[in-house]
């Protein structure tokens, strides 16, 4: 195993310690249970916006914690769903009297976990509202999940409803929209290379070196098949198709285009990938009104990539421009 | 060979395309000669600043294009210096009649290149003046460099000098500034694994499973020792000693601190390494008064790290912090 850690147990734990010691203008680490928070704390009268999930997925989600997006992260162990103390412990630290939204990726100990917190933070009465994103096209259920998979959509979701909930929106009404952007966000992945865990020091799984995984999951779950490495292009057009197809996108729909790097795809390749997904979008009629290219949610350091497409509304377009300071996303500050 | 491309003779083009695709509001692409100018053009009395290099090192260096950055970048192919026709192009393009800064990569072929664009450019009446950032403390010469390479010191020159740019400042103090900062800048890397360029298709060099590289350079250029792998905290060691030592910093000092990938190694190892950094600057005495964690000067998919530590002045902070908006640096606006 080539990787840059000092002791596999401890990995995450000196990640995010690191991650305090970088951005101590935006966010606060705390330990036992471990969440990320913005380092500003509870916003009187503001709805607290949270996300958790297994690490590995970096910058996902402790990255996106600050200012217009995320209020608090729980990170679990890598693709180790977090325990519902962590959940709880950053819903009450970021509830400021106006509720709190929980986004939650569809995979089952992530929801179940949440659900426990919610409960907890009603008995203490904090009022909490859940969202499960389930935006993968690529499989029906899969290793870790009843239904779809929650990927690429959450960042989205994090962005749009961090800036709803920043705007003075109730709690319904940044639930309702995250379920909005959950209705109208697609997405689909592939991978090259497996990626390993530290603790197991292994692949994941096995592709030959001419192979590729088409509809692969953000922790190396199988997607729809395995066929040989094709050019770029007509890999973005297997994403791509199927994406639209389930979305039903429609002659002058504004879309937001996010191409993401699993992790060990370098931005070179990105843009070739970009551009062949802007194309195809253009000549399904849609106009490409936003877009995010980079890698955003990862599978440690996988090669691979994945295409999300978001059928944009008019307000989904000024809480996207809102301004965002955190570590990961930052533009209007 | 696993990447996401099409033709490898066409990667260089079908990205840049791609990435000014994306970016339309920060950049334009122009064809034959390739160069990547911001899409406002010349800035009337503005000192212009470019730079180029080989590609491959993605997002630097036309990431780095937009406002309060770099005004252009010439790509050439990957890991292979851009030609004096697209540095003069390049050059003229923004040139605002307050003459033009050319930032190089100490790398023989970009530093030929880069005089010859510098005297045509001169002929057509636009003054030109180059600073060679080589940064690099691994090895004095190297496979394609006579003295030290230019890395990740580069980046924050880029940012500085820009700003610096942008304030008003003459051509002979932007020029001063960037001698400045290369004055005040060390960085060293290291490499798990090799990179894979696509015309070769084949691992540039090899290292064995249990290997590492001390001292690479960003096109895979030997370094100073291979060992086994170690813990990355020994690993932060032996890039921070050597980089410390030969800036001479004194205790009081105030550094940005800047941890690099080069590609393959994701944000949760990085940032295990930027903790070790962090520990080992304030040990050593100096604040570290700002800092820089990502993937901003890479090499390819290489897996591994740099450290880059600039000794900074209050006039390096203010310029640091003044506001940018290129695709891979925003802030402030």
């Amino acid at each position: 195993m080539k990787k840059l850690i000092n002791d596999p147990d401890a990995v995450v734990r000196e990640s995010v310690e690191g991650f305090g010691m970088a951005h101590p203008d935006l966010v606060t680490v705390h330990h036992d249970p471990t969440y990320i928070v913005r380092a500003d704390g509870a916003q009187e009268g503001k709805v607290g916006v949270i996300s958790g999930g297994g690490s590995g997925h970096e910058p996902m989600h402790g990255g996106f914690v600050g200012r217009g997006m995320l209020d608090a992260a729980c990170p679990g162990e890598v693709f180790t769903s977090p325990t519902p103390d962590q959940m709880l412990a950053a819903t009450e630290a970021v509830d400021g009297g106006a509720g709190v939204l929980h986004i939650v990726k569809n995979y089952t100990g992530d929801v179940m976990n949440f659900e426990m917190a919610a409960e907890m933070a009603e008995n203490d009465d904090v009022e909490v509202q859940s969202v499960v994103i389930d935006d993968d096209v690529a499989v029906q259920d899969s290793l870790y999940t009843a239904g779809r998979r929650g990927v690429g959509g959450t960042v989205l979701a994090e962005k749009i409803c961090g800036a709803a909930a920043d705007a003075g929106h109730s709690l319904d009404e940044v639930a309702d929209l995250c379920r909005q952007v959950n209705d109208n966000v697609r997405s689909m992945g592939m991978a090259l290379t497996s990626c390993v865990t530290p603790s197991s020091g292994e692949p994941t799984f096995d592709l030959d070196e001419d192979e590729m995984e088409i509809g692969i999951g953000i922790h190396g779950e199988p997607g729809r098949e395995r066929k040989s490495i094709r050019p770029v292009d007509e890999v973005v057009e297997m994403l791509m198709e199927p994406v639209l197809d389930d979305l039903g996108t429609k002659e002058g729909d504004r879309i937001l285009l996010f191409v993401n790097s699993m992790g060990g795809t370098p931005l070179i390749e990105l843009y070739i990938a970009y551009r062949k997904a802007h194309e195809i979008a253009e000549q399904h009629g849609l106009t490409v009104a936003r877009n995010l290219v980079g890698p955003y949610i990862t599978s440690l350091e996988m090669a691979g990539m994945s295409v999300t497409v978001l059928r944009l509304t008019d307000q989904m377009i000024d809480l996207w421009d809102a301004p965002v300071h955190t570590p990961a996303l930052r533009w209007g500050v």
